[in-house]
C-alpha cells in the first residue's frame, strides 16, 4: 500500500466541490461528490434510536446504485420530524436532477444544530451553486473537505494506493468530527470514494471491519449523535478483476481501507471540540476483545482523566477507576500501567501495585501532544485502541453557546 | 413524616465529631461517628470492579454489628494494592480499640486522591484525635458533615422523624458528593444513622429500594467512583417493635429513609463540581421501568446538553439525541418535550415535531437555578426522574489540577 497525498478526487471517475451556499454565515457550507459512471456504496450508521432524517434517507437508499453524494454543515436536518424526511429525499432530488439520475441514487449527508428544519430554498440554490463547480483536481477535494466542516478546526483527507492485479486502485476519503463523537460513530461524517471494482457485499464486509476498529474506537464527548455517517462509494474505474471473496485482493483492499478510516478517525479524536492533546489508550492481555474495547473506549471517555490530562496531571488512578466501571472483568492486582509520549515512558502501576513516581518526568511525559496509556492485564490475550482527547475550558465554551 | 432540622446526631444513641487532623492542608478531613449500642448494618456499594479498599472492607464486615465509623476525605485508599487492605483494617483496629470493640465492628470510608497510599500515622493519631471530641449535639454532626467534603462547596444533611408504635424513631444523614458521580453512585459518601429497630433482612431491603430511586439516579460527570458507599446504621434504642416484615411500619420508615436518600443525592447533584445548575429529567409514558430510568439518566450524563444548559442555551435536541443513544426503545414521533423552571413552561418537541418557541422565554426559564426537563412518550406507564447539573470551565479547571 502506498500512502499518497489526496482527497475523495483522488480515485478515478470522481467529482467534487465545495463552497458558501447561506447556511452558515461565512464558511463553506455544502459539498458535492459525483461519479462517472454508478458505484457501489456502502455505509455504517449511528445506532442512536433518534436518526436524522439523511440518515434513514441513505440506510434505504445505500442498497442502490449510486452516482452522488450531497452532504451540508450548518443543520444537521435532525429531530425535525415527517417534514425531515420530505427534505432529504428533496435535497437528494435537487442533486439527482442535475446529475440525470433518480433520487433514489443519490445519498445526502447533514451536520450542525439539531431540531431545525432546513431552509430548503438555501439548499436547493446551494447545491445548484455548487454542481458547476465541480471538478476532479485535487483543490476541488479540499474544497468539499472544508465545507463539512463545523467545529473542526482543520479539514480531514486521507488517500492510499494498492495494485490489484496489475491495475492501480486508489481510495480517497474526508471526514468532519469535533464534538458529539463517541464509539459508534458521532457527528462524524465520513466520505470515501474509490475506483476499486468489488462486490456490494465485499464492500459491506470491509468498511464494517474497519470502521469497528476505527471510528466506532473514538471518542470526543460521550456523546452520540443522530447523524453519524461513513459512506463508501466504488465506482470500478480501476478495471481491476472484482473483489468478491476474501481473498488476497481483498485484504489488500481493506488494509488500504483502513489505513484511512483510522486516519481520519485518529485525525476527529486529536481535534475533538476545544481539545488540546489525544489520547490513545492500548490494552494487552485483556479476557476477549469485547472486554479490551470497553476497557481502552472507558479510559478515553472519562470526563475526569480528560481534565486531568489536559492539566498534565498524571492522576493515573482515574484511568484504572475508568477501566473499573467499563463493564470488563479484570483482576485489579494485575493490571500494569504505563504513561508514553514522544518525552519519555513511565511506570505508574506494577501489577496492581501503585508505584512511586518521579513527578518531574510525569509532568515533562504530559508536556506532548499525543498522550499513550499503555495497559497490561493477565486475563488473556485480546487487546484494543481507542483515541479521544483530552476536556478543556474550550469544550464548554464552545457547547455553551453553539447555536449562536 | 416529619422532617426535622438535623443530622446524624440526631437519632438516639450516636455520637459524632469531625476535626482537621492534617491529611488535607487546612480543613477538616476526619469524622468519626460511634453508637452507644451495637448497631445493625446495610451497605450499598460501588460497581466499579476495581474497589477501592475500605469498600471491601465494609462489604465484608457490614454483616456485623457495628459500633462505629470512621471516614477520611484527602486520600481515597483506592488503587493502593494489598497495603491498601492492610490499611483499611488498621484504621478500624485504631477506633475500634477506643471504643473496645474488634475492628470487624467498625466501618471505615476514605475519599480523596486515588492510588496513593495512606499516611497511617496520620490517620491513626487523626482517629484518637477525634475520638474526644465526639459528641450528640447538632454541632458534632455538623462538624462530621464538613470533614467528609473534598470539592463539596457546601456540607448536606437531612433527618426526619416517623412514629411506630407510638414510639418516636428518627433517622438522621450526611453525604458528601462533588466529582466522579455517576448512576450508581460515585465519589458519593452517605452515612446514614437511626434508632429505628429494625431487621437487617428489612434495612437492607429498604436501602438497596431507596438507593435505586436516589443515589443510583444523579449523575455529575459520567465517571464511577471506587469508593461509593451509602451506609446505614440502627441501633434499636427507638424501642419500637422490630421492623421484620413488609408491613405498614417498613413502608413509613421507608419513606422516611427516602426522604434523607433523595435530599442527599439531589444536594450532591446540584453541587457537583463547577455546578451552576440542577437539571432534573423526568419521564413519563415509557415502556417499561429499565428503560425510563436510561432515558433520564442519559439525559442529564450528557457533556453536550449540560453544557447547553450552562450556557443557558435552549438546545433541546441534545436532550432527545442522549435519549436516542439511552439504550431505550422509543419510537422519536411520539416524544413530547418542555423545559420549566420557576420562570415558566416551554413546549420545545409536541409528538416529535419541533416546535418554533419564543427564544427570549426560553432563555428567561433557563435563568433558573433549577432546570426541568419533562418528557412524555406513548411507549408504556413507567416514568423515572434523575438528577444532574451542568458542565462548566469550573469542572475542568477543578479536575485539570485536582492533585496540586
Amino acid at each position: 500500500m502506498k500512502i499518497i497525498d489526496g482527497n475523495v478526487t483522488s480515485p478515478k471517475g470522481f467529482k467534487a466541490s465545495g463552497d458558501h451556499v447561506g447556511l452558515k454565515k461565512v464558511k463553506k457550507d455544502m459539498a458535492l461528490i459525483t461519479s462517472e459512471v454508478p458505484c457501489v456504496a456502502s455505509g455504517c450508521f449511528t445506532t442512536n434510536v433518534v436518526k436524522a432524517a439523511p440518515v434513514l434517507w441513505d440506510m434505504k437508499c445505500c442498497k442502490n446504485k449510486i452516482s452522488a453524494i450531497a452532504a451540508n454543515s450548518g443543520n444537521a436536518n435532525a429531530c425535525t420530524g415527517e417534514q425531515g424526511m420530505k427534505d432529504a429525499e428533496e435535497m437528494a432530488g435537487t442533486l439527482a436532477a442535475l446529475v440525470g439520475v433518480n433520487a433514489e441514487n443519490v445519498l445526502v449527508c447533514s451536520t450542525g444544530v439539531i431540531g431545525v428544519n432546513l431552509p430548503m430554498d438555501t439548499i436547493n440554490n446551494g447545491i445548484r451553486q455548487c454542481f458547476p463547480l465541480l471538478g476532479d483536481s485535487f483543490e476541488n477535494g479540499q474544497l468539499a473537505a472544508e465545507a463539512i466542516m463545523t467545529t473542526d478546526t482543520v479539514s480531514k483527507t486521507a488517500a492510499a494506493q494498492i495494485e490489484i492485479n496489475g491495475k492501480k486502485v486508489t481510495l480517497g476519503g474526508m471526514a468532519k468530527g469535533s464534538g458529539m463523537i463517541n464509539p459508534n460513530m458521532a457527528t462524524m461524517l465520513c466520505f470515501i470514494t474509490t475506483d476499486a471494482l468489488i462486490s456490494k457485499e465485499m464492500l459491506d464486509k470491509a468498511l464494517k471491519e474497519c470502521v469497528d476498529d476505527s471510528f466506532n474506537m473514538i471518542s470526543v464527548d460521550g456523546d452520540m449523535s443522530t447523524n453519524d455517517t461513513t459512506l463508501v462509494i466504488a465506482n470500478g474505474l480501476a478495471e481491476n478483476d472484482i473483489i468478491d471473496k476474501a481473498d488476497g485482493s481483498f485484504e489488500k483492499f481493506k488494509e488500504a481501507l483502513f489505513y484511512i478510516c483510522k486516519k481520519l478517525a485518529v485525525n476527529c479524536a486529536s481535534d475533538g471540540e476545544g481539545a488540546t492533546k489525544l489520547i490513545e489508550a492500548n490494552v494487552k492481555g485483556a479476557k476477549n476483545k469485547e472486554d479490551a474495547r470497553k476497557i481502552v473506549q472507558s479510559v478515553v471517555s472519562s470526563n475526569l482523566f480528560k481534565a486531568a490530562i489536559f492539566g498534565k496531571d498524571a492522576n493515573w488512578g482515574r484511568a484504572l477507576c475508568a477501566m473499573g466501571y467499563s463493564g470488563a472483568q479484570f483482576d485489579p492486582y494485575g493490571v500494569t500501567l504505563h504513561f508514553r509520549s514522544e518525552n519519555g515512558n513511565i511506570l505508574l502501576m506494577d501489577n496492581g501495585v501503585p508505584i512511586v513516581f518521579d513527578e518531574e518526568l510525569a509532568s515533562h511525559i504530559l508536556q506532548a501532544h499525543d498522550i499513550y496509556v499503555d495497559i497490561e492485564m493477565h486475563e488473556g490475550d485480546a487487546g484494543a485502541t481507542a483515541w479521544g482527547c483530552d476536556l478543556t475550558y474550550e469544550y464548554v465554551k464552545i457547547n455553551g453557546d453553539y447555536r449562536s
